[in-house]
């Protein structure tokens, strides 16, 4: 008997990379003991929530029990907090952000999910560059959307323009970047959002659909040495962005996150309350009442961004002791590392052999390059140098 | 510009009876204000959650700050918690359900449309008996699923199994129950669900893709009169239920539900798996992780039973000083009485002049009823007798 359907089944034997070296980590870590494994696999935050989060807390414990407090809510989530959220991506984005133009979803993974199925007929493309966060493809494939990646340039993973106005087709329903990206910690220059918006204006002038600039933004809060994150809403009126609390108060496990739509867009309205539909539909329903206001009660905090960039030079340290070329990340907490002799698989289990668990490239459809995630405590960067440094020594 | 898809702009059209009177109701509680109006249109809970909420929300505040406490968690729940929910569910189905038949979900409706697209595939169908709740359509159509309700019988709704079983096709992937039933309160009985077991087993006794009886129970915990609710997973290796605590333990903001496979299904793991990888790859990543602590810090306890029987009895006096005909609930808080002249929409607007929202069977796939939610204030039922009164004796 066949229980499940056949392009699952397919989806299931291509388990993602990270998925696999989350699962032979903790084959390892059962095999040797967690704290003698330095794991650069999960983007999972070990800084704990802002200090606030405990009061924020007691508060909402206290009102728990009082009827209706933990019913549901507007599918396009608790109006004080969609409010307070607008007024907050308002300053952010430079852009007239009113209640109307966002919806409160179950993390940016909801915010996609949501977003395509309210925009994508079968048939349409979702161009992103590449390296990209692999579930992409998953998110649009499911209302048959079919994700087009186009390679960014090296050293530093800057979007190809070039390359992405040359892939357009009639097809193309929406331009995803991702500032600060997630593998590569490069951040978009506003030029190059100028560009990718001027790209919209030429295309959108012969369009009855429009082509949409998406930006995936959960690292937004972490730059580093003073880099900019330019804002994205006001550049084109087909611009959108998404995030979540994920990231910048640690609070992942929550599944709180929003999208807004460019103030300036025509229909902004319909496509807002269509995404508060499709969340219903898919079965969100609403973003978790504890988590909005809790993330509403923290609004505009963070972890503290100088932690993470004392782990990011160790982390550079590191891999220069080890002679192992890479691009310094200007944002998110990712390194993107060359890989030594190209071969990103291959030496991504010379690392597993010094107990290091990091992703390949080819996981993030960029070949040749590896992932490490170094939202982990500095002493596990510093205890992996020796292992870097051997494994970079061993021929492949 | 078509900002969203065709599809969606349809659906939108066709807004769901249920938003339509929550609309109409808002409009009206404006006007002559919300202490006027007699509001039955929406199944969301007023009783507060359990007492003992407010210490173990309090206990999770404590530790809100921990490092990873509110980080990811494995996609199919937190181990602990679907460790517990296994137990719970053994005792409850009677069948040696393990951690590793469950899925802890974004309540049922995420429960639901994870588990559709991992079976669906376009153009299989998802059989149910009308009425149904309306948006079991959307959950399956995402995946090009196509839901065939078969009319359930009169007067007390009773599943038309005959009926049921003449409509099955080789496209026929799922039958999926609701029992307590909404809209109806009917409960199913154990040998209605040995019945279908045995359709299951005549069917895919030639099947490749099994198909699948789908039990579909958030309100399993009411039922009255000492109505048994009989176990799912014990009928057929072919059976899983799902379930949520929105409304065992008014929690339905919260979104914390799960589904189980029976344990003697052949592939359960598969299954199981392959749900908590579309749980994933739909964008709910893992169950909310406040809110899954929550529920297990709660598990077994329920909202006081008693209440609503006592509202129960309340609307039926009501509706029977009326002269409105009413088959009497034996489960969940919801009324499905005959529409004076078979017009339910007729009759919903004449209600709607005397300030009670109720939703037109229309809006359930089966008109000349109409629904009544009593889970409300016990004085709201009785201030709603002369409305019911009036405007059953106005002639249509």
């Amino acid at each position: 008997m066949r229980v499940i359907a056949g392009e699952i089944q397919k989806q299931m034997a291509d388990a993602s990379w990270i998925r696999k070296m989350f699962e032979k980590g903790l084959e390892l870590k059962r095999e040797v003991g967690a704290d003698n494994v330095c794991d650069f696999s999960l983007g999972n935050p070990d800084m704990p929530p802002p200090p606030r989060a405990r009061g924020a807390l007691s508060e909402l414990a206290a009102r728990v029990c009082e009827p209706l407090e933990m019913g549901y809510c507007p599918n396009a989530g608790l109006p004080v907090f969609r409010e307070k959220l607008a007024g907050f991506l308002a300053a952010q984005q430079q852009a007239p952000v009113r209640a109307g133009h966002v919806v409160v979803t179950c993390g940016a993974a909801g915010a996609l999910t949501s977003f395509f199925r309210a925009v994508l007929e079968p048939g349409d493309e979702v161009m992103c560059p590449a390296p990209y966060f692999v579930e992409y493809g998953a998110y649009c494939g499911h209302f048959g959307g079919v994700l087009r990646p186009v390679p960014a340039l090296p050293p530093d993973f800057q979007p190809d323009l070039d390359a992405i106005e040359a892939a357009v087709t009639d097809r193309t329903r929406v331009i995803l970047i991702n500032s600060p990206n997630n593998p590569t910690g490069c951040v978009y220059a506003r030029e190059t959002l100028k560009r990718l918006a001027e790209l919209l204006e030429r295309v959108n002038a012969s369009r009855q659909r429009p082509l949409f600039l998406l930006s995936d933004e959960p690292y937004r809060f972490l730059a580093y040495d003073g880099a900019e994150v330019p804002p994205v809403l006001d550049v084109s009126p087909y611009a959108l962005v998404l995030g979540s609390f994920s990231k910048s108060l640690s609070l992942a496990g929550e599944r709180v996150g929003y999208i807004a739509a460019s103030p300036a867009m025509p229909d902004a309205d319909l496509l807002i309350n269509a995404v508060a539909m499709t969340s219903r539909t898919l079965g969100f329903v609403n973003a978790p009442v504890l988590g909005q206001r809790l993330a509403m009660a923290l609004l505009g905090e963070g972890v503290d961004v100088a932690v993470y960039d004392g782990r990011r030079r160790a982390m550079a340290e590191v891999l220069r002791a080890a002679g192992i070329e890479f691009a310094m990340p200007r944002g998110a907490f990712y390194f993107f590392p060359k890989a030594p002799g190209d071969d990103d698989r291959g030496f991504v289990q010379k690392l597993l052999a010094h107990n290091i668990l990091a992703v390949p490239g080819t996981g993030f459809g960029y070949p040749g390059h590896f992932r490490l995630a170094f939202c982990v405590d500095k002493r596990v960067i510093e205890r992996s140098a020796p292992g870097f440094k051997a494994a970079a020594r061993e021929r492949l």
